[in-house]
């Protein structure tokens, strides 16, 4: 059976709250049949940082995938890496666990591409450690990009952010606010949205998405009189959009699409940069918004928070967003991951 | 007695859903003595939009301020302007009705500084039509400032929106984002933060208000790594802030700012650009966020839409937000307008 397959979840940064989340969510989802995973992890680490920290969870080292769902209700079934973690203390990222760290993500997407696993769900990792050791993405969702790209087939990783009550997609992420109105071409708005669309059709059970597209400008420009870039760039990127099928309207004054009732009149939003999309999912539903990456040929959701290393080791952190990701990883795929 | 002075209430742009929103919210309020206010409009214009919006409102036209107190409960008091509305047709906004929208501004902003009303409340106008008038301000905001430096003493205005959850300040409002970075300066965001600490002390009853500052880039530029202008132009602002006595914090990533819990850590937020402070408020509150108007010698509020001129004469415009906005006003003006 389909739901037999496990998910595959990473441990993430050990430093970070990432271990004891994951630890956390089995105690909640344990009994739940469409949940169960397996976490990519070193198991004595994760043994004796789930103690330390208080959180009573049973683990199982397994040594073949199939095993985690016979054990998942009695056991958090680990699958265990060759590069062990020699640090780990919490709150102290050592370079020397980025290959523990590495190893858990190309595992767990070598086991999803081969079709042993159903989806991938990342805890999340410390990109500054990781840039010591030689890492060279921006971070989890550009390494999934080439993994991905390597076996061929689409792969250009898109960020979406979602919730019950929202999902938004910014069109350029990470980069400087003076750098976007440069970056933001008609191309990369129509590819983006068509990614979202197809994404949405097929993996969120939404046949022909409604795509609302953000204006980058106040108001979304009035017009051409604050700033030329949504007449110039987005409208036609719209017009391409709809030319293509998809249900696409705006540029719509961003400050105006996000309250209740706007809300029913799409499925998604195509955002044009990071705080457009991130501030008003994140004023809305901080603890369950998840990171989804489409534009993979393989699911992979992850929590929307980072390593939070102030709270590691004290078994106080929220496991929320985790579990939100783990169920949304469960019915992306079982829809046609 | 303070309170029996009115506030001044202007009609806005005639062809608009001002004039009945005025109605409206007269009859919702017309029994609370706090909120009595008087109606800068063309009585005969205004009577006739209302009664063919089928909005039943008793108008009583009067020669003097002090009347309006008197005869508030038992009909919408309104001082006569010099200037008719000509047009005034729905929806179809007419330059030769600029005059009157403009004699109402300038009356009610006169009334406030005479001390005859306590305090302005500005209908939404509709700017393209006021321009080809030969109008040269951006907006409501600037006019006032330029009336307030008329009569010397501070005349900075700035713009802030209030709701009961969330009050944001926006260091640049109408502007293209690409200018957004060139804009944004260390003595701005002072000069703004200053103003916003003043009158939040002053009329918003918060003697040592906190002051939550945003950063223009992703996750506040990562020290640097996304962007400079957080660490270079941002950081130094929040230490003159501080070192100036007020309690101000930041630069915040301003996607995890403005969640129930994160809002319990400031008054009020600084932010970089329009949608940066919008998106938030308009997401929470889009129904009752006021503008209010910061830095000026008197009150000022307005309601947080705009003319609206396919809802014009249809009787079916929500007055919420111009209910809060004269609320607001009347609040602010009694603790010492």
């Amino acid at each position: 059976m389909h739901e037999q397959r496990p998910l595959a979840v990473t441990m993430g940064e050990p430093a970070g709250i990432g271990p004891e989340l994951v630890g956390m969510a089995w105690r909640i989802l344990r009994h739940d049949a469409q949940c169960r995973f397996v976490c990519l992890a070193d198991p004595r680490f994760l043994h004796r940082r789930l103690r330390a920290a208080g959180i009573d969870v049973p683990i199982v080292e397994i040594d073949a995938v199939p095993e985690a769902g016979l054990r998942f209700a009695d056991a958090l079934p680990v699958l265990s890496l060759d590069s062990p973690v020699a640090s780990g203390e919490p709150g102290r990222p050592d370079v020397a666990d980025c290959p523990a760290v590495l190893e858990a993500i190309h595992t767990a997407v070598a086991l999803v591409q081969d079709g042993a696993c159903r989806a991938l769900v990342t805890s999340p990792v410390q990109k500054e450690t990781l840039y010591l050791s030689g890492f060279r993405f921006p971070g989890h969702t550009e390494l999934l990009g080439q993994l991905a790209a390597r076996r061929g087939g689409p792969a250009v990783a898109v960020m979406m952010l979602a919730s019950a009550q929202l999902r938004v997609v910014p069109v350029t992420v990470h980069v400087p606010l003076a750098d976007v109105p440069r970056l933001l071409t008609t191309d990369l708005i129509v590819s983006t949205g068509m990614i979202a669309a197809t994404d949405l059709a097929r993996r969120f059970a939404i046949p022909a998405p409604r795509l609302a597209v953000c204006g980058l400008n106040p108001h979304a420009g009035e017009g051409g009189q604050i700033g030329t870039e949504d007449r110039d760039v987005i409208v036609p990127a719209v017009d391409r959009l709809i030319a293509a099928g998809i249900a696409a309207s705006g540029p719509h004054s961003a400050d105006t699409l996000f309250h209740p009732v706007a809300r029913t009149g799409y499925d998604a939003v195509l955002a044009m940069y990071h705080d457009q999309a991130l501030i008003p999912i994140k004023t809305i539903a901080f603890d369950t918004a998840v990171n989804v990456t489409l534009g993979l040929p393989f699911v992979r959701t992850s929590p929307d928070h980072g390593t939070a290393l102030q709270l590691a080791g004290t078994g106080k952190a929220d496991p929320t967003s985790l579990i939100c990701a783990i169920r949304m990883a469960a019915e992306m795929a079982d829809r046609g991951g």
